[in-house]
């Protein structure tokens, strides 16, 4: 048994710090790096990427909409060919980047509201798939298991890799429940450690409603910017250890 | 005798435009297209690089402060680190552009007031070069003949393109005369293409004190954003291939 | 009988120029000038505001969302709060430029995407006329006769300006024809001026299916970023003049 | 014995919060608040407004270049009349959100590499004054004792105000020390409040180099984005309280 561990870094902004890359660094086995359009500055980004090249942690490319204020997670209804060209551009500054740090780009995954759109907007997820194909179909694409990006994603041929989120409430259809709804996250180390450690071990998780859904995944998402993250994190980490589970990027695959 | 032609392109953005870049593109040799810092949104970055591609005109990156409002013409302190990793930054996301276009980024071409700067300013100069090192050091770069980033960068081992500027006033000891100055900008194309022929084909230009100046130029600049710039840069082509000028991108030597 | 003619001014932005600010501040009675978010930096706007109180036109913020890259034409799901906020910054920053040119802000005209959301969407709706309201229940909100944002300005006790369009096409509902279909713009200009009249004179426009259909408009915008706006807006002053009908701003009632 | 306690708030932006503003809220006498240029998103801004008002401490335009990757920090040479209008349509923006408040902006503190650049630079000190007069010529002007901006303000008739930092090392002409070179910066909190108490109740301070200085301060200036900053400020309060100094904001005079 393995998985990836996958988390949110480089959001930090200029004068702005955000998140524990570093102590998540030391934890995780892929790092989405922001890339300069909701969170990240060159020089920071830049730094981030030299410290996952040193940590051997896989770097991915957080792409998200241009909007800073907003932190990407506002939807922003961009057409298909600005949105297509703003994933580009992002991937490659990223990976020229990472490049330079040694490493480089090898997935791409959508940040937060865009994130959540490409779940069912199929012109903007189209244009994900676009990008990444035209940067490098050989770049996985990373998303929601079940969402119109990675189902055109898969069909255009990219590899696809469905993650699962040990510290999120699910229905009992196996979708998130909304952030607005009680359940929605959880915060205790502990239970989110038991959960991880049942999706991984067992390909299950307990739903909001007391139902066990089966969940396919093939990498844990780990939220950075909560309070006591990188503890949490560390206890996920143990918890999969516990039950021999090996964590391993899904591009070493 | 030969010469290279370049302008700057692609420096539109988002609902505002600037230049033609179609017509020049069909009389220039190498395409300084902007990288979304000081103008150029994705999707026309994008558009300028497939354009550039079918008409085999190779591309640059023409890197800038991040200042759209003041369209890089501004001196902006930045820190070495910071202006490295903006470049690198740039360049790749250009370069991502350019390859999803089928083309890639063959040289770099500061713009604007950083441009002004590194003729002078070491530490950012360093910085520029050392961006271009990072990224890939068979890049080329383009600046004022005896400016400091050329020096530094030759002595780092990249090709160096040094321009002359058909259109500018030269003062007798070869530098330009200041654009607040009196014979700062010629604009009357015969003059233009005149100059333009005796800088390429006699290596010599006249001062705006009447002295003849020696003049070592590896590219021709054409400014895009004068009015009837397409019309000027089309008489310099002309007077140039009357008196034997082949027309060619310096990295094709 | 007296109409108010307004148009979209101050949407320059640094080294980019849009639309002839001069030309139609020779025609008509109110400027919605950008408010630097979706168009218009500081020393630009300042300037427009100084010839429109030269011009002795009235001065209303056009309040956009923050989307430079987009010109403000792309639905941004903002937060009420976020919303709300950003119209009182954008109306504060302008009058302050209006009042050092002698002039203020008269109304707010919420622009693209912006205008097209609150029409319907509640929350947005409720945000602009709460801003509005808190920076100077005085102002008066400009937008789309039947709008959700016009029946709250209303109720909320603002004075509210419907204005009609000469130059797009109208469905037999009295709503405009989408952009994307057939009939939506119109570009001749004896129709568009003939148009104007009509709708100010009879209270009437012919719709995209040959029917009358009523129009009340407090006020008639002119779209100024399109090829020969000027001159359009001149023959709809003169046919408007022959039918007796005098310009004035809304404001001055 | 009177003095004004300032700190910079606000300078927050989206999802990046920096400082304890309801910390500093609780000390100070006057509050620079952030204008959106360097730092502060309106939704943030128009918060921290309303806790000065519900305070009772007096709201400052704390402006700044236009960076907020740079956090204001770095030197811009935007031209007069750039400056000139960036700094009046930050203070109405402010201002737009500090009424809404039930407040308004009582002076203006320029902020970070504008703050050291006017110490000099005439042109943009020039710009600075005029747009302070342009806006509202009762509104008072903050800056370094000595400096050009305040030689001009007060010229130009308006209320200057000059500040002491009880954190910074003085060199014997009475001018701070390089924040690059030893001594720059204090940290200690008993020395800092020491070093108020002596520069409010004795108008003098030690300088580096162990001379007697003498101050002439109307504002001691309190940084808030240092660790400890509130518990700083608090001993600051205590100290100047022990010594029978009053605190209050030098608009109430």
């Amino acid at each position: 048994m393995r998985i990836d561990l996958n988390a949110d870094l480089g959001e930090s902004y200029g004068a702005w710090t955000l998140g524990d890359d570093a102590g998540l660094l030391a934890i995780i086995t892929s790092a989405n790096i922001a890339c300069g359009f909701h969170a990240g500055d060159p020089a920071g980004l830049r730094r981030v990427c030299a410290e996952a090249v040193a940590r051997e942690v896989v770097i991915g490319a957080q792409v998200g909409y241009p909007d800073l204020a907003g932190f990407g997670r506002r939807f922003l209804d961009m057409s298909a060919a600005d949105l297509e060209a703003a994933v580009i551009y992002q991937v490659g500054a990223l990976d020229g980047l990472a490049r330079a740090a040694g490493g480089r780009v090898r997935y791409v995954k959508p940040h937060g509201a865009l994130y959540n759109a490409i779940v069912h907007h199929e012109a903007q997820a189209d244009a994900v798939v676009a990008a990444v194909r035209a940067y490098d179909p050989n770049l996985a694409l990373v998303g929601l298991p079940g969402s119109v990006v990675l189902e055109r994603a898969a069909a255009a041929g990219l590899t696809t890799v469905g993650e699962a989120f040990a510290d999120r409430g699910y229905r009992s259809d196996g979708t998130l429940v909304p952030r607005a709804e009680p359940g929605a996250v959880l915060s205790d180390a502990d239970e989110i450690a038991a959960r991880a450690a049942a999706i991984v071990a067992d390909g299950r998780v307990t739903s909001v409603d007391g139902v066990s859904v089966q969940i396919d995944a093939d990498s844990l998402c780990i939220h950075g910017d909560t309070p006591g993250a990188v503890a949490i994190a560390g206890r996920v980490r143990s918890a999969l250890a516990a039950r021999g589970v090996r964590l391993a990027s899904f591009v070493e695959a």
